[in-house]
């Protein structure tokens, strides 16, 4: 009898454990979900100020693709070099998100990106990426961006 | 007199918090250069088991390239397929190594890779990587891989 009320507690205490493991994980997800939807909305707008502020404002924030990069103005500057009209900007999705946690402060997040653009604007392009993203006192701000471009879109 | 001593003061200050900071991030650096040169000796031996140590031993760490991957096994395995020989494993060479820490726990450190290789052992190979660090109880372990191939060696 006191085997099993014994078993029972462990029982509820362990569900209660995996209960708050995923809020916790659900806690962490939801800003950066929040996150790719303000990228993708500020993206598709056409207003590519308001897609940078989704980056750390720092000069040591760190891009990496073909070549590394470092730092939030250059970042502004080859965005808006790369995509200066509304045709090359395209229509930006985001899919298979996913968000794994390092710490409190830290998270890597992953997934794909799509931009659908005419052949005008570029064609379409799109790829494969992994992000650092800090929390800080404005919010989950990404601190580095890996992309690793796909061939075909 | 007084001002020029506290100006004094001062100086002593800023030049001490500066030898702080730059043996704070030496007392980073070291270990993950530590780690490379590590690997590069396994690899070399031709020791894929002791390469694969340089990774956290866990179901979670990540692999992004062409495509995203989890896990030690998964990746000892892959590995064990791709390079199943010593020619096709070359000889390998890491450069323009650099960290970039986050917090006490988790750092990100870039750098190049390039792999000399015969035509037989698939030719050369090399590109960019950007690794998530971590101080775990048995040392720094790789647990975030990113790696973007670059077209020509």
């Amino acid at each position: 009898m006191i085997v099993r009320r014994f078993q029972k507690v462990v029982l509820l205490l362990v569900l209660l454990a995996a209960s708050v493991s995923a809020l916790a994980q659900k806690a962490v997800e939801a800003p950066i979900h929040a996150l790719f939807d303000q990228q993708t909305a500020d993206w598709n707008r056409g207003d590519l100020d308001a897609f940078a502020r989704c980056y750390k404002n720092s000069p040591d924030i760190l891009f990496i693709g073909s070549t590394i990069s470092r730092g939030y103005a250059g970042m502004l500057e080859r965005y808006r070099t790369t995509f200066s009209t509304r045709e090359k900007m395209g229509t930006l999705t985001f899919s298979e998100i996913e968000v794994q946690p390092l710490d409190d402060r830290f998270v890597t997040t992953t997934g794909r990106f799509h931009l659908q653009r005419t052949a005008a604007g570029g064609g379409n392009a799109g790829g494969i990426f992994m992000l650092v993203v800090e929390k800080t006192a404005e919010g989950w701000k990404i601190v580095r961006d890996v992309t690793v471009p796909s061939p075909k879109q």
